[in-house]
């Protein structure tokens, strides 16, 4: 049987959008469904439609996993929500569930590899589903085991549009600093390269954690914003000579969120004994290191990518506890496009969120 | 006063050495006098001697930093040795020991720089030493404080030649071995990346916390004596199409001793998941690294430097407990030119060691 959906998908790499009619499966005994109120425009949704992470995106694809909506049924067997509840999805719907990763809890490096939310093969295949691949929050409903979903906590029931983001941006944060900073950050100095949808996330938590944060920058623009907007405790630009050399050595920890080629040397310098240089963004071209910088200070480079679902729930719940949110400016459904132009002209504070909830579906 | 002693000392930056007679200062309360026996030959010293490192570096110099000989006096304050005890000294012979890495006893990282144990400005002047900077273990005497000065444990007693590059090559592995991979490794696969100096000691000290050891060489050369001489459990070689694949995604932990620039990416596609990088070289050349690789495994890439003092003891004791010396080729105190170029050629196995005891000093 399967049930309508209604979405924007891209046809090819062109891209731009236009209207999907598609069916989600049927909702089985594990699956709850979900009526998207917002869903969080982020930049992994252009790579993957322009064709810039693999040579042939499975089209037509509508992406988007930054989502939130109300519970609109559930299966048999669900046991986390009733229909009514605030629920979201992040980076992933589905794994084995059985790999040494899965039983982890780090579902997104399942060895069998973890669904994804939009563009990866199905797991649960027909029951109504008219799709080959997965299909994301460009739509007005997803289907998705209730072990995928999380809770969204009260305190963010009344910020719903500024807790879609989190799903992606926030998680990708939040794993390095629960896992390799030791979430408890008081005392700690902690630096943000980059203040994009990633940087003012690594601001907002680091902050919330206790830590004092720097924001790294290309030039004075973003200071003020950094400084007065989201509470950062210093701004150094790497552009302006000399504010580097001031932070240099004093750093615990510093979380790149760059995806363009840059120049390590002086960032990797900011860090002091033993600190942690880590990559949450992956520029297309190689970089260069020298492992002097390493050697001398026992400094460590490392990466991460997004988190698992309970890291995403516990993550959740503390940006509950915290009054931690994404900076978000609303968009219409329909604008996709202008929002993916806008976000490559890096003009957004600091996460475009898509109206889905209030978006009518034309007749016919 | 001072006390006269007889070395090797490069003059300048041809590699070649000549005798060198020089004061060492006299023993302070807190000093100690050692008799040289053994002093190992670190590629280090060429690095030196060949102004590889500095511009300019301080000629006379008589390097050495792999020591160890017999106790000839002993300050009015010195507890840890009598007169007659063996004793060991490695890199470093003094520090400020007041900073934040001495109270860490990390020593090599001292704010106020550590005194190396040759080519550092002296931190105690005078007492009738008549050099400026630190003259090493290509000497047949050596006055240091106590504190830097390691207890060579009983069991090493008669294996003393094959002891005295653990004071350099030992605690370079071992450092990283217990402090980045956790010191006890049983049940973990670890990669030794070069089979040299280094690279020997990492099999061995691997082997006695009960790793998994492979050893990545770039041919099959050393394939016989890393499995039959040094008991690793493996052996792939880059440079054999499809070796290398084998071991994809295996190991916990790699160390790479190699100090020449060389390909990383198919060795860092060794470890798995959450597996951590660490070098101890320093090729002179920048190299390049992709995020990807430490992304979608969450690796880490890492850098370490020699040991503290209390670490250099824990390292002299856990390889007397556990029957872990380096395999040397002794040589005369007065073949320190041929040593060199042996060296240099990669023609040793693995390590050299200068006969500084039996050498008789030329009369005039």
């Amino acid at each position: 049987m399967g049930k309508e959906t209604f979405g924007f998908a891209a046809y090819d790499k062109s891209g731009s959008h236009k209207p999907i009619t598609f069916q989600r499966r049927d909702v089985l005994a594990s699956d709850i469904e979900i009526e998207i109120i917002y869903t969080g425009v982020c930049h992994s949704d252009i790579h993957s439609i322009r064709a810039e992470w693999s040579d042939n995106p499975p089209y037509p694809l509508a992406t988007g996993h930054e989502i939130v909506g109300k519970v609109a049924a559930v299966g048999s067997d669900v046991k986390k929500f009733k229909v009514g509840d605030f629920a979201a999805v992040g980076c992933m719907v589905d794994s084995c569930g059985t790999c040494e990763e899965c039983k982890n809890g780090m579902e997104q490096f399942c060895l069998n590899s973890a669904t994804f939310t939009y563009g990866s093969p199905l797991r649960i295949e027909g029951h109504g589903c008219t799709e080959h691949v997965t299909q994301g929050g460009y739509s007005k409903t997803i289907v998705v085991r209730e072990q995928f979903a999380l809770v969204v906590p009260e305190k963010l029931h009344d910020q719903l549009a500024a807790t879609a983001p989190l799903l992606c941006a926030g998680i990708t944060l939040w794993n390095p600093l629960e896992t390799q900073c030791g979430r408890d950050l008081s005392g700690k100095k902690l630096g943000i390269v980059g203040l994009g949808g990633l940087g003012h996330m690594g601001v907002r938590l680091g902050k919330a954690m206790g830590a004092h944060v720097t924001v790294i920058s290309r030039s004075h623009a973003k200071k003020k914003e950094a400084l007065e907007g989201l509470g950062a405790d210093d701004f150094v630009a790497t552009g302006v000579e000399g504010e580097l050399e001031k932070v240099k050595n004093s750093m615990d920890f510093i979380i790149d969120t760059v995806s363009a080629k840059h120049d390590l040397a002086p960032l990797i310098a900011c860090l002091s004994f033993r600190g942690k240089y880590i990559v949450v963004g992956a520029p297309e071209k190689m970089q260069e290191i020298h492992n002097s910088w390493f050697l001398y200070k026992s400094i460590s480079y490392s990466g991460s990518l997004i988190g698992g679902v309970d890291q995403t729930q516990r993550m959740l719940d503390f940006c509950a506890e915290h009054g931690v949110v994404c900076d978000i400016e609303m968009i219409g459904f329909d604008q996709i496009d202008k929002a993916h132009e806008r976000v490559l002209n890096a003009d957004v504070k600091y996460r475009f969120v898509l109206d889905v909830g209030n978006y009518q579906v034309p007749a016919n």
